[in-house]
């Protein structure tokens, strides 16, 4: 008999973004930020009391916690950090899930989730998008737990906050709202988490996007007080890093300079569109750090992807009869986007 | 209906030893190194690329994973890297583990493996030590994950490699051997994770004791590559942030440096220990960086405790049969432990 869990065995593990390493490439593919971090990021590390790293972190997190709940106006005890939004997701699956329980998501979405309901060994039940790729409201009980993404990625459409309360109100499960790309959007459902009669629904953020510190991990979730609890009776006991936490703490207390490089971003993603339309693509309005294009008739999405990539520029293709006509573009600086035109009108 | 899974609901989550900030504080509570890591820590933080932070760390930590298997001349596929070994465990519960499985470990041990089972949602399996508290052989059915702590906490004993190496061919599920104080052990069981023949077993570090790191999230395990290739599959996509990859491998690039910290706390562990001695104390031969000991007649341990604390020196005290009659103690520095035996005196 194998040694390795049935489940585990037959599956094959999710596959990110790869990292390429080429020094003239344009890495469009993972959404990264394309601008550097705070520089206070910088400062905390050169000043870092490195010798104090012989001790444990603050297992609870207690300064980034309450910077969080100031942030979004809740309570320290309603906000959970985890290493990185991937630890969240993972928790959320065991706290909320039983063994027989389902995880719910749209049909297409971020890839990860069908791979965290195969991890956990339970049934994920994907809900189709609507043709134009925006999101229907799914029935009440079609799951234990929901991830809905917003703005939804591949896509880059953003569903209205009602939508989401109206779902919220009626679900019987668990409803995490994934806001990873919220920051890029002109709304957002915080509300929904903050607000004292909510019982079901998660709001989580990511600092590896707008606040451009992929490289550490630090996500984190606001919602009721009982499921955060839950969250944190399960989760590694030391889970997030001294160092993570010193480093997100400047970031989340600079959101001018995060607010500054989304600017610039949003920018160059509305010329993006625009130069795009110009030339025949069909780019539904991303409310994102990322676009999901169409190329005109008669153009493949994957040859261009190809093509790029023998260029040194990175994007993501994902095959399927939804995503396989398109490409998703992250939006880079100014330069890097002036080179992604070029050469696609090259190809 | 709950919305929390019942088997989360009714635990209590575990309780890490306590990060009390004092600045007269001697902390003896949580088996930290007394001493700094690597300078070259220092130097790796002073001189890090912070606005590199906007990209994603590399998700299967290729120079750290090398830089491990050839400290321990094997392939780097026999080896995994945990965001501490917290993360090891707790992946090791789920690949390892089916739902109506069980885990196995000594009673007492590391008290952190009952609350795993626990969020797993299994049996867990209690092996008890024999009176001396050494730890005898479980049979080869006990549980399908047996953690074996060596040397164990918290009595600081080692059980000989040989006896691992016996268990290990009988066993049949997954042992995991945690050498988590094994830097401070006169021998370790690495050769069997790196044994050609071995199936089944795998030895866990850390960089958090010996190499003076527990502010940094960094475990590491060795063993058969189709279990590494498991954890694997199922760990979170991007476990390892940058910054604990690069510290870690700074700090596992200059062994020179943990050996010289070893052996300052071995030699305090020594003379901690005959002066307790001379004090009537009972006092197991340590081979890790805490002692557990036992008052003379007549002595509470937990009114020491108690004492201590009120004078800011922290140890740890487990109520309970087998732990209730002793204190464990982290070897500090020289001066620390001047204190300690100070403050022991006048109680």
């Amino acid at each position: 008999m194998s040694l390795i869990c049935r489940h585990v065995e037959a599956m094959d593990g999710y596959v990110p973004g790869e990292q390429p390493h080429f020094p003239d490439m344009v890495k469009l593919n993972t959404n990264e930020n394309p601008y550097p971090p705070s520089p206070r990021v910088g400062e905390v590390l050169a000043k870092a009391d490195w010798k104090a790293l012989r001790l444990y972190p603050d297992p609870v997190f207690a300064k980034v916690r309450s910077t969080i709940a100031a942030l979004h106006g809740c309570r320290p005890e309603q906000v959970f950090v985890g290493n990185g939004s991937d630890e969240i997701l993972s928790l959320v699956t065991r706290a909320f899930v039983e063994s027989d329980g389902t995880i719910g998501y749209f049909d297409p979405t971020y890839s990860l989730y069908s791979v965290l309901a195969q991890i956990r060994d339970v049934k994920g039940k994907p809900f189709a998008l609507r043709a134009d790729m925006t999101c229907p409201t799914p029935p009440a009980d079609w799951s234990d737990v929901f991830i809905w993404t917003n703005p939804n990625a591949p896509t880059s459409l953003m569903a209205a906050p009602a939508q989401l309360a109206d779902f919220a109100r009626t679900f019987k499960g668990v409803l995490l709202i994934d806001e990873a790309y919220g920051d890029f959007a002109p709304t957002d459902c915080m509300a929904l988490a903050t607000a004292p009669d909510n019982a079901n629904t998660l709001v989580m953020r990511t600092l590896s996007k707008s606040f451009s510190l992929a490289g550490i991990r630090f996500g984190y979730c606001v919602g009721p007080e009982a499921l955060i609890g839950a969250l944190m009776k399960i989760k590694d006991s030391y889970n997030m890093d001294a160092l993570a936490q010193a480093v997100g703490l400047a970031a989340l207390e600079d959101l001018d300079w995060m607010h500054a490089n989304r600017d610039r971003i949003l920018a160059t993603r509305e010329r993006l569109t625009a130069e795009l339309r110009k030339r025949g693509w069909d780019v539904p309005d991303s409310a994102s750090n990322f676009i999901f294009a169409e190329p005109p008739a008669g153009q493949s999405a994957e040859a261009l992807f190809l093509g790029l990539r023998e260029r040194h520029i990175f994007v993501r293709y994902f095959p399927g009869p939804v995503t396989g006509n398109r490409l998703r573009i992250t939006v880079g600086t100014d330069a890097e986007t002036d080179r992604l035109l070029a050469v696609l009108q090259d190809l």
